[in-house]
């Protein structure tokens, strides 16, 4: 048995996009992916340019492959950016320093899959998906 | 403004994944593009396996990348194998050849976007795809 | 029908590399990409290296891409180099941080394609895509 | 000295363009390269599909690749398919086994560059490809 359903997944995504309309964001991409770090459901919004889905889905493979935040990264790459950049290179690209993408978890704390938003500032993009998480039971790893 | 908007594509998944459920379809991942066959949504049902985000991709992809459906490039691969796999090497595997993939039209007889599907047999995954377009009022090009 | 066709393409590069001869530019790569960042049409011209023609193709990408000029990535990078360089491998190197490189609109304000330069200084090459673009009816997006 | 100017390539895809228009060819998409394999010129016709900048410049490369025609590619895929597959693939593509692609020489009888058209059959691909090359000067390598 999956530890993320696509019925969780679109809980997810509708809730972040609801949140993402009540504080006006710029038009967003979402990506939840599983455990696996393989996608299980995307959105782009009208207005999101062509890469955003590609962006999407790295912020939250970030957390998979790393074991955390795509927020931490971008705090790593500040102090080794040579060395983030290897690993972005390594990731073919899917490891991508800047906030908008973690893991979460059940409740019973088991990493559940993860998801990745962009469009906006890295944020508010965060900020939408901690609701989309929130919103379906999910605690954000952040 | 796109030809394709997000509210066009969400019709389109839920219609093919509506027709897929009456025929009892196995787990179907579901890939909607715009007409520069950028991903707008997609959808992977529970039980489908890793790779099948990137085959439904590619699946539409092929219709964007040469202008025929990927049932088209199918038919072709049996006459020119050699030529199709160097298609798909030159396309990064974006060349697919089994149905379930094209390319569909609005009513002003524009090409919107693409729809790929796969899961199941290419002609049920085809079939779907065909119930998904046209429910959401888009004409396929096979 | 494609907001770019082939005849406006054709005017953009001419009346780009009219400029760039008026300020004695050096040998310039002029790529005009539709609305897809796909590629319409590009000249070389003698004495340009090798890797030109795909700098000025990456360079229109990137605004196709990710929905901002390539100047106004370059000034991205100049506060996030390492979050740059993390796109620029997700996009296989299409997202390029140097000015040259930027979508233009139709008359009805919609995207319709974008231009890259490359060959000169960053802001030459802009110089010759701005007068490119202008000169065929469209406004540059920067 | 390059051995090919791109005035020499302008009136290469010209002339290419002029026959297709003769015959009623479907849309067609000319590439030229020098004689290192890199890009001169490109023209997509409108209504051309987006992969076929790629595959025009994949036809054109693999004279430059292996030293004889796409066309003679293509029989050779008949007898070794598997061979031509590895070469496809070591090539990124740039092999491609179908008319429409080959090398010209100058008048010294040195090769100068190589022309690559995909739109059509290969066969009127190769056609408007042979009629361009000639009309500016060059012998056709097939």
């Amino acid at each position: 048995m999956s530890k993320l359903s696509l019925e969780d997944a679109r809980s997810i995504v509708r809730a972040a996009l609801d949140h993402a309309a009540t504080i006006d964001a710029k038009p967003l991409t979402v990506a939840v992916l599983d455990d696996g770090g393989h996608l299980v459901m995307l959105e782009r919004q009208d207005g999101a340019s062509a890469l955003r889905p590609e962006v999407a889905q790295a912020k939250a493979a970030t957390a998979i492959n790393l074991g955390k935040s795509s927020r931490a990264i971008a705090e790593d790459a500040a102090a080794r950016p040579t060395f983030v950049s290897a690993l972005s290179a390594l990731a073919g690209g899917r490891v991508l320093p800047a906030a908008g993408g973690f893991a979460f978890r059940n409740t019973k704390g088991d990493v559940a899959g993860a998801i990745g938003i962009t469009g906006d500032t890295s944020d508010r993009d965060e900020e939408c998906a901690i609701a989309g998480a929130k919103a379906a039971g999910f605690s954000p790893d952040l």
